[in-house]
């Protein structure tokens, strides 16, 4: 199964101006086309830290996701330092040019705006099907915006071209149980399902205190073995257990 | 000013079954306080992961914080891997131990619960007024827990030991000109006032298209003075300039 790293680039973030939501975003899109986030960063407009960050999980994952920095203002960088990253030239990308020359009336047409088109020699386009500007792809890093709306459009556009594996179903049982109650149990399947992801998370419903596991894998049959297991075992301690969704 | 690195440990986040909050809200916090958030890491629950982040974190920054992974479940990997971070025993915590025992009435106290006194040897408490179970500091590195009220009420009781510097001020002026039109003039003014972090965020609002100019400095008779230029370049444009927020 492939792997990703998504890297968020903003100042915004990290100053907790903004809340981020594209992590969350592409981790259920990336989830369901079978390629595994394994890692995400957040960091500032730093050049040397876009640059090194950039470089390092290129090198580690199948795809890197960058999200933030390709617009028309001082503090859109992302572009120039992805083409520092790959050590090729940072320049005016033809198409890309063409596409804002197209789209923007002459008056509109600035220096600023021409920037958008300023991209890493070599960089395949992504459609922007919102505001035209479009993202792009450089080796394995796929270079997009940061407004939800224009990332998502282009991330659209372009998600039937990644080689994922199988979906990672989930099965999420709930129960009125805090999980001190049910982790000597929970420990003895999870050692005889070890391929499957069980994870463990507790919450607060109508003041009552429970705990949701959810069961992960490409293997639907596999699941509904885990999840029969898992209701004997509640059902054993006396809980109900409630199935929140079905792989 | 002292820097900080968050690590957001746990499946759920990469997986997209959960939406974190804990980056956001700890990011405003530090803020705060004047240290600097210059990174966040979410990372699977995986071991070699979990230590070679931690290590790799803890050596760049002053302050690391992590949540989540620090309950009574399989899952809850992350004290153990600091230990291992730190290469120092993980071991109960009598300390934290007597917390427990003396919280939970004997037939709940089982060794899931207990398993949230082993820490790191070394580890020193962070109270946990929720629901008791400990967080705790080794060396630079803060291990909270992933609930965000729990993490919220632990890092409230540690937030006065962080040596922090000036709190980072802001001023928001926003205003219906798109990032292509203001880009040129705006530049001018960052390249005078490169002290002050000047971010520009797009937005749209009752289907208009704007801009947010968010500028961060310690001073705020320094943002004043950028708070004054912003307002005369908007202006000669033929811009409304509104104040979103004051330092």
């Amino acid at each position: 199964m492939s792997t990703a790293c998504v890297i968020v680039i903003g100042n915004e973030i990290l100053s907790g101006r903004t809340q981020d939501v594209n992590l969350n975003w592409l981790a259920s899109q990336l989830n369901a086309v079978g390629v595994r986030l394994r890692e995400a960063r957040v960091i500032p407009d730093v050049p040397e830290i876009i640059i090194k960050t950039v470089n390092e999980c290129r090198a580690v994952y199948d795809y890197v996701f960058t999200t933030g920095g390709i617009g028309p203002t001082h503090d859109d960088i992302t572009s120039e330092c992805i083409s520092q990253a790959f050590g090729v030239p940072y320049e005016r990308h033809k198409e890309a040019e063409a596409l804002l020359v197209k789209h923007y009336s002459p008056d509109m047409l600035n220096e600023a705006r021409l920037k958008m088109a300023d991209m890493p020699r070599g960089a395949t386009l992504i459609p922007n099907p919102v505001s035209t500007a479009p993202g792009y792809i450089i080796g394995n890093v796929y270079v997009m915006a940061g407004v939800p709306r224009i990332m998502q459009a282009m991330f659209d556009g372009i998600k039937h071209t990644l080689k994922g594996g199988k979906p990672v179903l989930s099965i999420t049982i709930s129960i009125f149980l805090t999980e001190g109650t049910i982790a000597k149990g929970l420990t003895e399947i999870q050692n005889r399902f070890s391929d499957v992801e069980i994870g463990s998370y507790p919450f607060v419903r109508n003041n009552k205190l429970g705990t949701s596991l959810v069961c992960r894998h490409t293997d639907s049959s596999l699941l509904e073995q885990v999840k029969g297991e898992l209701i004997s075992f509640i059902t054993s301690l006396g809980g109900e257990p409630f199935i929140e969704d079905a792989a």
